[in-house]
């Protein structure tokens, strides 16, 4: 951090693959739904393309093609696209509804409870993910994620990396974009976070897209803070 | 409750007078203000005055005679034309800037943080306030109020008790009006949340405007449920 950067209020936290570990969350639970149905498929190809038909689908909504539509809806067109590509039409409503919302049971990686905790005592943490208010709340009750407020993409109405959602999160909280710090294991959603005032802090988390992971294994911008984990990130904002 | 009446996924609480004694709080902060800097003043009736304006600065919101504006920014222009009104035209920006936000420490009531935490281990729990989210973060920050998530009047952009606060926090928890419940110490409030479908619960709050309480002593509607404090609602929806 440089000598002039003031301290930040409050700590946003990107979700998907900075705080959960939603591929080996997806993976598993699908795994464990084919056994438990006798349905033989691969669970990893199809959480590796859901996840793949995540950016495309936003793009819908942020090109103006498409009215607000939030990422639970997104998650379920996605995932009948992709039910029906590898073969299981038969599947119904309420097991389709139930698979949909795998993304609110997602588990978050080892160091993130604790961590947060520590953060907690001594900074607002909250989320600024693409996720909607109601997955998270769902998400935090479930994985014992302690945040002081959940916003985004909904409550800003505009998906990352689009600036609207960087500048309402600043609005809504009454504090200047410069004592905001986003939080993410993504170098992309930092630059976009940066050129709207926002301090930054990168997590790496190497082995977030399995082994196909390409991309944001270390720190590529001038970030405020690089950090292993949630606890040493704790121990670099002096947290106890 | 009804036979009929379906479990409620989650509760929201009205904040001012429910969850906080903000009479109280806004006193006593005053006079420690007062006694600190030699000045001398009816900190009761400033309070009450104060409190005395929030329905009407908010109504020119709400009629549509102003363009949306946070409840801070309401209260700092009340607050401001008190302090003329009462020949405490001296202070400054500083003093003003911080006893505006005597809101954010704004102290709950006895029965409520361990009411809360209770509530919180079988529902989803949060805000639905006119205050604004900072206001509502802070304040939970600095009292401990361990809120699953926060809505209110900014993330509507309506006032209570505009049908729109009601149904926008529905909408963003994804959840069926009537399977959300409205905690409140207010009938006026509980009146309109179960116009739009919500479930109710009548908490009173006898002292919340001190002597000169007129309103608002027992329930006076068909609420869903009428408990003594927040411990006896816990009880009655069985939360351990």
């Amino acid at each position: 951090m440089s000598q002039s950067t003031p301290p930040a209020d409050a700590l946003l936290f990107d979700i998907f693959g900075t705080v959960v570990d939603w591929r080996s969350s997806i993976i598993a639970e699908l795994q464990a739904f084919g056994a438990a149905r006798g349905l033989k498929a691969d669970w990893a190809e199809i959480t590796d393309s859901w996840r793949g038909l995540y950016q495309p689908s936003m793009e819908e909504v942020r090109s103006g093609r498409r009215p607000w539509t939030i990422l639970d809806v997104l998650h379920r067109e996605s995932l009948d696209l992709l039910l029906s590509k590898h073969g299981l039409d038969e599947l119904g409503e309420d097991d389709r509804a139930h698979l949909a919302r795998v993304w609110h049971r997602l588990r978050p990686w080892p160091d993130v409870v604790a961590g947060l905790t520590r953060l907690k005592t001594r900074f607002i943490i909250g989320t600024l993910s693409n996720g909607n208010v109601g997955l998270l709340t769902r998400m935090a009750k479930n994985a014992g994620l302690p945040w002081d407020v959940v916003l985004g993409a909904e409550t800003a109405r505009a998906y990352k990396p689009m600036p609207e959602a960087y500048l309402s999160a600043a609005r809504l909280l009454n504090i200047d974009p410069g004592r905001l710090m986003l939080v993410a294991a993504h170098n992309g959603d930092l630059a976009a976070a940066q050129k709207h005032g926002l301090q930054t802090a990168f997590i790496p988390r190497p082995t977030e897209y399995g082994p196909r992971q390409s991309h944001d294994f270390k720190a590529e911008g001038n970030w405020t803070y690089v950090a292993g984990d949630f606890g040493k990130l704790a121990d670099q904002l002096g947290c106890a």
